[in-house]
């Protein structure tokens, strides 16, 4: 059966039709009108006509930022758009009758997509961080996605990292979102820049481009700059540090990274192991996870909310979403 | 379906032939024979035999400290019996032919039985803690016990709380085991001696019966002793905190707390809601969990484990284990 995937992003929505094995059939974009809920569900009703061409039986799963509810039915919260106890489905599926409609959070929707049909569709067991302006998460253990008892889970960006640590978006301090995030990588840049030494060379490019941003400073890393690794590893050290007390707790077989951070791909991954390693509860008295860049890029938060409609629609065989 | 239940402790092996409600009709004990495993492995097959009295379609669960693989086989690693990667399902197989027998990590088969028929058992998603001289714990995720990928999830004693924190017995530092434990509330008892002022009466008592051990402090607890409950409070604190990072990324409906500390009851939730809620992220954006004290005492172990091997059979409708 194929499925319509939505995944509302912060600067666009995109939109695809997706087979059972994850490919995508037809793709369609358009630009977010930002903080315009009525406008961002116009948006997602011609999307989803425009792909099902008048097949009403074809499934459409909405990812969005935010506390999803467990019934896959109501926005809690969606920072961006202004979204507070929306009822998404009931909206949507009053303008487009007939059609199957599920609603889940962007990040579990991409691991969802990474655990059926990507870096992690070998394993049973998974947790993805999108490393992305924040940091998102994503767990599957079991084959099923973690969703937890009111639809909040997974939310591994709010891990409690450091305490009385950097004040957090979430209204705490200390997060891992302010210590393995593209943003927390960026204040790592201009500190290494600020402190002279191996940052002369990124203080020089940020001299000259006025400002570091993360485009500047993924090139910097692939040109093996030694400030710009150093935020790196500086990062992968925190990220590292976090996997090791959720191991612990979750004990995955895989750790997936995906968002625009993991596109340093194995220079991330090295320091992050080696911080796991090093803050391992228990090392060597159990079997430890691997570690890999999530393979399905920006396609994942689409394919993943077209596979869960599929899966709440019961229609994927031996999958329990 | 009746099952057998055995739960290894540290001082005693406690068997119970327990009915599909979780009720128990027989039970029996052994001391354990600390260090000796083939002793233990003796004691069990003895503590099943007489239980099932010649009957081999009664399937028998074991629970054991450590870790254990997902297969519910092999114990890789029990602290207090000197078991690394001990074959236990099959060494007891091997003694009690035809019985169906699975081994669970003992918090697992503890919070499995909170689930089923304790305190959680209205619940879908919980999380148990057993504040005992360390700090166990078990998750329940969508009706499904989160084994994780190799068997050794639910680790959330050695979640860390403060980097460069107290060592703790797994070589690491700062673990919730180090702040949240019957031997963590001892050392701030004592601490709080030390310090004299609301301290001093449980400085004198120490200085009575020459140490402080767990019974003296729950009991001064019970007496509204200011010190003992200064220090309580302390632990509290900790705890509460370990449950707003569990609760970003696990959001149990309900957090439920045995093991000994959990005899204070109400004055231990207190404090432990209070700074739950005080570090909670995005706190008011999203429903939050319930706190409890888990309701079926030392017996949860053995009724678990029961449990756990009758749904390993497939005997249990509508749920799997």
């Amino acid at each position: 059966m194929r499925a319509i995937g939505i995944d509302i992003g912060g600067t666009k929505i995109a939109a695809a039709l997706v087979d059972e094995t994850g490919a995508i059939e037809r793709r369609l974009k358009r630009k977010t009108p930002a903080g315009d809920g009525p406008a961002i569900v116009d948006a997602v009703v011609d999307l989803v006509t425009e792909l099902a061409g008048g097949d009403t039986s074809i499934p459409a799963g909405v990812a969005a930022p935010g506390f999803i509810d467990l019934a896959q039915s109501t926005v809690y919260y969606a920072p961006n758009i202004n979204w507070r106890h929306e009822p998404l489905r009931e909206v949507l599926s009053r303008r487009l009758p007939g059609v199957h409609i599920t609603i889940d959070n962007d990040a579990n929707a991409a691991g969802w997509a990474e655990f059926r049909f990507g870096a992690a569709r070998e394993q049973h067991d998974m947790t993805l961080l999108t490393l992305g302006t924040g940091v998102g998460g994503a767990i599957v253990t079991g084959g099923q996605l973690l969703r937890g008892g009111f639809g909040a889970g997974g939310e591994i960006g709010h891990l409690r990292l450091v305490p009385q640590g950097l004040p957090c978006g979430c209204g705490q301090r200390g997060c891992l979102e302010q210590y393995g995030s593209g943003r927390a990588l960026l204040r790592m840049a201009n500190e290494i820049a600020d402190a002279g030494g191996i940052g002369q060379n990124l203080a020089a490019v940020r001299e000259a481009q006025g400002a570091l941003d993360g485009d500047i400073v993924g090139a910097l890393i692939q040109e093996d700059d030694p400030g710009a690794l150093a935020a790196l590893r500086e990062l992968g050290g925190w990220i590292g540090q976090a996997c090791a007390s959720l191991s612990a707790v979750l004990d995955p077989e895989l750790f997936v990274f995906g968002g625009g951070v993991s596109a340093a791909g194995e220079t991330l991954l090295e320091p992050i192991r080696e911080a796991f390693h090093a803050h391992l509860p228990a090392r060597g008295f159990h079997p430890e996870p691997d570690f890999v860049i999530a393979t399905l890029g920006n396609d994942a938060g689409m394919v993943g909310a077209a596979d869960l409609a599929r899966t709440a629609l019961g229609a994927v065989p031996g999958v329990a979403g």
